[in-house]
């Protein structure tokens, strides 16, 4: 257990931030940063706190967002990824705090920090219109999924599989909490997302715009292979874990299938099973057999 | 909130439980049933607790191993799976106790027991040698995974796609403990499992049976979809969470592949990518595109 020297890190001069109102209520002109008013805050996507270590490298990597601050634990074994984050905060003028772990374990919001969390602007959604430009696109819906863990499961592997869009209800839906960030180990940074009023608006429009709305169901008798999802654009809806997608989500999708199940337990967990079926779509565009 | 009445099921004579020892040493002569002495306890495959509703459940339908005793808590909104649970114990005389939310907290091993847990007999392993009678058998390794959600997981997976055996280090590895069998969700009870001292001398073997040895490796330029998995047995094997296979496991593997990854994060969680690529030996089997 190698100690880690104390803080450094650039301290960051106080100028006025991207976004940050122009007459800023009195509170917020403390110099923390984290006071900023939230513009809108139910609806917001989240993300203004990112926990555990490679979702902080990659919240840096990624130069998409104002980080403020990084906290780390001050006795953290020695490990590259560490020194990794510091050389980047350190370049990016971000202030790395070292805190106690005690504290940490208060103020950060997952159990799985691994002694680090940034704040940092929120992610900042696009409009759903704005997808429609790749000629074939590949949407990931979430209709109603609540639990974070699977969200940000689906999020890592839609970055993996190609995904260019991901389209998330305002309402009954995970922000972008802590949990996803952590989960997502840093996809999050490199997806782009629509907020969107309701699914099924939605799908309509895709529909109309050409998208092949495909529904994943696991009681559906249509197998996702049986499918061409490789010559149009595709959005891939799924629902939230107990009760899948809403009745109505579901009858704006062109196609409705299932992923075939050869076992006795007949469902998946729901963050596997869409990335089972994000890696169909990725399969049938990109590769052979 | 509907409490639920207050015990019953079978009350189970207190006959000779099967496999229990025949000279029982004193402290195991207690009603309770879970004082049986453990055989091998390092070495067991586990599943002595099982947790969570659905895992319950399966754990009686699948009426594969004992079922001791059911605990469940004595003020949980109804639901129709608590019923099924009830029902199925009452038929095959199980005893249900219900116990205070307080102490099932205390006594259940994960914090997803959703107010059920059981107590039942071990998994019992079969030989490696039992899993090659399969002509398309298709055989899951998991090298090392010691995470129980990743376990769970990938256990859950198994079943769906199709696995006829599981391959499991009789060390450095998770066991079937309560965390494994909540996740899985029930798949553990319908699985077969090997365990074996090591894993590069059993891949061994199952070359020389004429089985394909295919290992996951994230690094790998070959791509799993260049792979032929309809035609031979296959075994999958898949490392650990932190460093992947160990590399005398993966040099006993005939192929060594990847999932190719499209976004700007180059790995997959270990469950998602164990279950993408079990979905794919189980499409390239029984699917068609």
């Amino acid at each position: 257990m190698t100690p880690r020297p104390p803080v450094r890190g650039g301290g960051r001069p106080p100028e006025p931030r991207k976004g940050a109102p122009k007459n800023p209520r009195p509170h917020s002109s403390s110099s923390r940063g984290t006071e900023v008013p939230l513009r809108k805050a139910p609806e917001g996507l989240g993300g203004e706190q990112v926990e555990g270590r490679q979702a902080v490298l990659e919240l840096l990597h990624a130069r998409r967002r104002n980080v403020r601050k990084i906290y780390m634990a001050d006795a953290l074994e020695s490990a590259a990824i560490l020194d990794q984050i510091e050389e980047e905060a350190r370049r990016q003028r971000v202030p790395v705090q070292l805190v106690s772990r005690a504290r940490l374990d208060r103020d950060a919001r997952t159990e799985g920090h691994q002694g680090v969390y940034a704040e940092a602007d929120r992610l900042k959604p696009v409009e759903l219109d704005d997808f429609l430009v790749h000629e074939r696109g590949f949407l990931f819906v979430a209709d109603g999924v609540t639990d974070p863990r699977n969200l940000g499961a689906m999020l890592r592997s839609a970055d993996g599989a190609g995904v260019t869009g991901v389209v998330l209800p305002r309402h009954r839906s995970a922000r972008i909490s802590p949990t996803v960030t952590k989960t997502a180990a840093g996809a999050v940074e490199y997806l782009n997302y629509a907020q969107v009023g309701g699914i099924p608006a939605a799908l309509d429009r895709l529909n109309k715009a050409g998208v092949l709305t495909v529904g994943l169901a696991g009681e559906s008798k249509k197998s996702i292979y049986d499918l061409d999802l490789g010559s149009t654009p595709v959005a891939l809806v799924v629902g939230g874990e107990e009760n899948g997608m809403a009745q109505l989500t579901r009858k704006r999708c062109a196609e409705v299938v299932s992923i075939p199940q050869l076992g006795k337990i007949t469902s998946l967990n729901a963050g596997v099973a869409a990335s089972v079926a994000m890696f169909e779509v990725a399969r049938q565009r990109n590769l052979r057999r």
